[in-house]
C-alpha cells in the first residue's frame, strides 16, 4: 500500500456532502461545472500529488536547496513538479476562459492545494505564489504588464513571488523603505531590500517575478504611500532578457521546508533595476491585500495538508505496530495488541483527525465564501465578503497554531522512532511550524481580527457570524447533532458576551487595553469557529449515515460523528480558560515592567 | 554582553529564599555544606557550563555526531565538556567521602545539571547519564563491580549508559527478550539487541558501560523475571581491555541533539558478550527503577534547561529589536519601539518565565524532596518518598510537555528570524521535543500518575499532595499570595473531587475506562503543581521584596510576583477543560472503532 497522505473521500465528503459544492454552478462563471468535472479535477489534482509531488517531500529536506556562485540550487524534482501543476492548467485555473483560464471556483482550487501540500509543501507552495502573482497582475495590471508575464508565469516557466518585508519593516510594513523613481519613461527605478522572500530564487525557472511593495518618491507616509511594482529578476529589452539588478544575497538557513528557499534580495544595489507599476500610484497596498488574503488561506492549506500527511503517517504506524496491553490485561504471557487499539493512541489519533479534518472543512468553506464575494451579487456577496473577513485571520491562524499541536501528537504516537528520520513525521514537525509565522504572526492575526475585523462596519462581520453558527445549529436533527448544537450555541452566546467586553474595554480604556490579549481572543474565537465546522460536519455524516447501506461508509460516517463528538468533549472546553482570561480584570502584561522581565 | 542561558540569580532565589537549602546541613550526610559551600559549587558548575559547554551548543548541531567504519564519531568538544564535568567531581558528588565523593544533596546537583543542560545538553546529557550508572553500581553493585567500574566512570574516562529499550520492548519493558545465561564462573553471556540508547558509543571515551536489561535462561515471565547486569563495550582480561562482542550497527537520524547519539546495540551476535549480574537476580528493574527515577527527573531538567536557553535568546531579542507601535500610537511618523514594549510579546515572555522557572523550582524542590528521602529518617523520609513518588511523572512531564510551548513561544517572539540558523531557537525547538517521548512517554506516565502514584498505599501520596498544598497556601500573607493562594485551594479541591470521581470509575469500570484520559489527568495535576510551587516562589518574592532596599533586587521580586500572578490569571484557567472532560460520562476514546478512524 502507498504512504497515504490526505483522504479523497474526506474532501469529496467536505465538497459535496457539506458544501454543496455543485450548487455553485448557479452562478454564470462556474456555470460549467457538474459532478463530472468536479471528480474529474479532483482525481487529477491526486495524480499530480501520486506522480510529481508525494515521491519526492522527503529527499527535497535532506538534498536541501542552497546557494553557490550566486545562484539558487533547488532540486530537480521541483521544476518537474511546478510543470506538472502548470501543464494542468491550475495556476491560470481562477481566471476567465477567454483569457485561457478554466472559471474554476476557489473552493476546488483549494481543494486541490490541500492535496498538493499535503503531498509536498516544497514544490506546490512554489506554484500557489506564481498563481497569486498572476492573479495580482490579471485583476490590476495593465494590459502591457498581462501579456508580458501572465503566458510565463502560468506555464510554469516564470516564479511569481510576493516581495514585502524589509530588514526593518516586517510586522509592521508601514516602514518599508524600499523606493522607486520615475524614469520618464513610465518605468521606475528601484532600490531595497527584500528579506525572507520565498521563492525568491530558484534554478528551476527561468525568471522570477516579484510582486514587490515600494514607495515612490514624495508619496505620503505609512501605508497610504506604498505603491505595487512588477520586478522581474531578467527584464525584456528589445526582446531579450536582460539582468534586471535583482540580486540574491543569501538564502537563509531554515529549520523546515529546505527545499523551498527564502531569499534574501538586493534591488537595485547597481541602480539598474526596473519596476513596473501596477494600477495607480498608493495603492499598492490595496492590490497587495488580493494576494495576502489568498497567501493567508494559502498557509492555512499548507499547515492543514502537513498536518494530513502526518496524521496518515502516524495512522499507519499505529496500525501495524504491536506494544503493550490494556490495562485489564494483567497477563504477561498474553499477546500485545496493535498500538492504535490503546486509548491514549486513539485520543492521540482523534485529536489530529479533529484537527486535520477540522482545518480543512473550514478552509473549503472559507473558499467557497470567497467564490461567492468573488461571482455572486447583492446581499449574498456582500455578506459572503463580511463572513470571509473575519474569518480570515482564523483560516489562516488554527491550522497554522493547532497543526503543530497536531503533528506532535503523530510524533508521539510513533514514541522514540518519530523523532528520527527513519519515519517522515519529524520532517513535517519542522516543516509546519513556520505556518505561525508566515503572512502576518498569530499576534498579528489577533490584532487584525480584534482590532479591525470584530469592530468594523458596525460588528457586520460579528454578526453573521453568530448567524451562521445560529442557522446551522437549527439544522442539527440528529441525536448527537442536537447535542452538539446545544453546545455550540451556548459557546458562540459566551463569545458574543466576551466580545461585547472587549469592545466596552476599548471605549473605556483606549486600543492599548483592548488589544493587549487579542491572541488569546484569537484562540477563542478558533475553537468556537472549529466547533461549528465540527457541527456542519457532523449534520452531515448523520445525514449520511441515515441514507447508505455500504459499511465502508457506515465506518466513515461514524468516524465523522465520533471526531466530532471528540472535539466537542475535548477541545471545546478550552474556550473557558480563554473566557476566564479574558473577562477577568487584570492588565498584568501591560503592567509588568521590561526591568521585571530581564 | 555573552549570551544568557540561565540565571543565576533565579537559582539562588529559589535554593535559599524558596527552599532553605542550608536547612539539609540538618542531616549528617549533609553536614558539611554552608552558605559558602553552595556558592562555591554553583559558581563552579556556572564556570563549566560558561567555558566547556554553552561555547560548543550550535556546533555539535551543525557537525553533527556520525557514525563510519563501525565507530561513532562525536564532536571533539563533548571530550573536553566530560573531563570537565568529571574534574570538578560531579560524576561522583553523590557518593559518600569515603568512597571518593562529596555527599552532595541532588538538590545542588541538580542545580548545576540544570545549567549545564541550559549550556549544552549534549554534553551534559552524557555526564548525567555516567553519574546515573555510577550510581547504580555504587548503590547495588558488588565490591568487585565497584572497584573495576567506578572510578573509570567518575573520572569521565568511561560513559555509562542505560540499556532498557528493544526494538520489540519500548514502553512495555515486560516484553524484553534478551537473555542472559550463567557461564560457570560467575559471569553470564548476553545475547540481545538494544535500541534508542542515548550515549551508547563515542569515541570521545575509552570504554561504554551499558547497565543492560535481560531475562536470565528459566526466569519468570513478565517484569518479575528481569535482571541487571553491567555490560561493558570492552571488559577486562587479565588486566587487559578487550572487545566484549557490543556490536554498534548504528545512530539514529534525529531531529534534535544531534550531537548526542541514540545507538543501536547488538550484543552477543558472536557469542562473545559478558555480563556481570548487579544484584540479585531478578530484581533488575527494582534497581534500574533508582537510575530511571533519576533519569525522569534528568529529563526534566534537561527541558527546563533548554527552554531557559530559548527564554534568554528571546529575551535578548525582544531587547534589542525594533518594530511597530503601540495600537494607541496612530501617527506613522513617530519612532517604533523595541517589542519588548508590546503587550503580546510580554505575554510571550512571561509565558515562557511561567514555564520555565515554574519548572525549575518544581524540579529543585523534587530534588529536595529526594534528598531528605534518602538521608532522613522516621515519618519525614517516609512522606519525603511519598510524595516524591506522585511527583515523578510530573517533574518528567511538565517541562517536556510545556518546554515545547515555552520554546515554540520564544520562536514565535523573533518571527521568521527564530526559523532561521541565525538564530539558536530553532535547534533548540528541536532538542527539547525528545524529552515527552524519553524515559517513558507523557502517556506511560500519565498510566503510571493515575494506575499507581494516586492509588498506591490508599492514596497517601495524593493525600501528601494535597496537605502540601494546603500548607503552602496557610503561609501565604502577601496580599498577591494570599489572593492566588485562594486560587490555589480551589485547585486542589477541584482536582481532589476529579480524583475521587476517577477511582471511583476504576472500581464501577474497571481498568480500562479508569485510565482512558490518564493523560489528561496528568496534565490537570501538572498545571496545578506548578501553580503551587508559583504561589511558593510568590510567597518568598513577597518576603524579599520587604525586605531589600536595592532597585535591581525589588525589579526581581516584583518580576516574580507578576509571573506567579500571569500563572494564574493565563495558565491555570486551563485546569477548567481538564475538569470538565474527565469529568463528563463519555466514553469517546474507548468506543470509537479502529475501523472509524482509517
Amino acid at each position: 500500500m502507498a504512504d497515504q497522505y490526505v483522504s479523497i473521500r474526506n474532501l469529496n465528503f467536505i465538497l459535496h456532502e457539506v458544501l454543496n459544492i455543485s450548487s455553485l454552478s448557479k452562478f454564470d462563471y462556474y456555470k460549467d461545472y457538474d459532478k463530472d468535472s468536479w471528480d474529474m479535477a479532483l482525481q487529477a489534482a491526486k495524480d499530480i500529488g501520486d506522480k510529481h509531488l508525494f515521491p519526492s517531500y522527503r529527499i527535497m529536506d535532506k538534498e536541501k536547496a542552497y546557494f553557490k556562485d550566486g545562484k539558487v540550487w533547488t532540486h530537480p524534482a521541483l521544476k518537474e513538479g511546478i510543470r506538472a501543476i502548470a501543464e494542468g492548467g491550475w495556476i491560470s485555473s481562477h481566471q476567465s476562459y477567454e483569457d485561457g483560464g478554466q472559471q474554476m471556483p476557489s473552493t476546488m482550487v483549494n481543494a486541490a492545494q490541500v492535496i498538493w501540500y499535503a503531498a509536498n509543501a516544497n514544490i506546490s507552495s512554489h506554484a500557489f505564489l506564481t498563481q497569486g502573482a498572476a492573479n495580482l497582475i490579471y485583476s490590476f495590471g495593465s494590459k502591457e504588464l498581462q501579456d508580458s508575464y501572465l503566458g510565463q508565469l502560468t506555464s510554469g516557466a516564470w516564479q511569481g513571488t510576493m516581495a514585502l518585508t524589509e530588514p526593518d519593516a516586517g510586522s509592521s510594513l508601514s516602514d518599508l523603505t524600499s523606493s522607486a523613481e520615475e524614469q520618464g519613461d513610465g518605468t521606475y527605478k528601484i532600490l531595497g531590500q527584500k528579506i525572507y522572500i520565498s521563492g525568491g530564487d530558484t534554478l528551476a525557472v527561468d525568471n522570477v517575478v516579484h510582486l514587490t511593495l515600494a514607495r515612490i518618491k514624495g508619496a505620503p507616509d505609512g501605508t497610504r504611500g506604498i505603491s505595487l511594482f512588477v520586478v522581474p529578476k531578467f527584464r525584456s529589452e528589445n526582446g531579450d532578457l536582460v539582468g534586471n539588478d535583482v540580486i540574491t544575497a543569501g538564502i537563509y538557513g531554515k529549520m523546515g521546508q529546505k527545499g523551498y528557499v527564502a531569499t534574501h534580495l538586493m534591488m537595485g544595489e547597481n541602480e539598474n533595476c526596473h519596476g513596473y507599476l501596477v494600477g495607480e500610484p498608493n495603492k499598492g497596498l490595496s492590490y497587495m491585500f488580493q494576494m495576502m488574503n489568498e497567501a493567508r488561506i494559502g498557509t492555512g492549506l499548507l499547515a492543514a495538508g502537513t498536518a494530513s500527511a502526518a496524521y496518515y503517517a502516524s495512522l499507519q504506524y499505529a496500525n501495524e505496530r504491536v506494544q503493550g496491553r490494556l490495562p485489564s490485561q494483567k497477563n504477561p504471557l498474553s499477546p500485545p495488541i496493535k498500538i492504535i487499539e490503546h486509548a491514549d493512541v486513539k485520543r492521540m489519533l482523534l485529536y489530529q483527525r479533529a484537527i486535520v479534518e477540522g482545518s480543512i472543512g473550514f478552509l473549503m468553506f472559507c473558499s467557497r465564501l470567497s467564490d461567492v464575494a468573488s461571482v455572486g451579487s447583492g446581499q449574498e456577496k456582500t455578506d459572503a465578503n463580511n463572513l470571509f473577513e473575519i474569518l480570515t485571520p482564523i483560516a489562516k491562524s488554527y491550522p497554522a497554531e493547532w497543526g503543530n499541536f497536531s503533528v506532535s501528537q503523530a510524533m508521539q504516537t510513533l514514541g522514540g522512532a518519530g523523532y528520527t528520520d527513519d519515519f517522515p513525521i519529524e520532517q513535517m514537525y519542522r516543516d509546519i511550524r513556520v505556518n505561525a509565522i508566515y503572512e502576518g504572526t498569530t499576534g498579528i492575526h489577533g490584532l487584525d481580527l480584534l482590532g479591525r475585523k470584530v469592530v468594523s462596519g458596525n460588528g457586520i462581520s460579528f454578526k453573521l457570524f453568530i448567524e451562521a453558527i445560529q442557522k446551522t445549529a437549527a439544522r442539527a436533527t440528529g441525536d448527537h447533532g442536537k447535542k452538539l448544537a446545544q453546545l455550540l450555541l451556548y459557546e458562540a452566546k459566551s463569545l458574543h458576551e466576551c466580545t461585547l467586553h472587549l469592545t466596552g474595554l476599548a471605549a473605556k480604556e483606549g486600543p492599548d487595553v483592548f488589544l493587549a490579549d487579542a491572541t488569546l481572543y484569537l484562540e477563542y474565537f478558533a475553537l468556537v469557529t472549529i466547533g461549528w465546522q465540527w457541527l456542519e460536519q457532523c449534520i452531515a455524516a448523520e445525514k449520511g449515515l441515515e441514507q447508505t447501506g455500504s459499511s465502508s461508509d457506515k465506518d466513515f460516517y461514524q468516524g465523522k460523528i465520533q471526531t466530532a463528538r471528540f472535539y466537542f468533549h475535548y477541545e471545546i472546553p478550552k474556550t473557558r480558560s480563554r473566557h476566564m482570561t479574558l473577562m477577568g480584570n487584570e492588565k498584568i502584561t501591560l503592567e509588568t515592567k521590561k526591568e521585571e522581565i530581564q
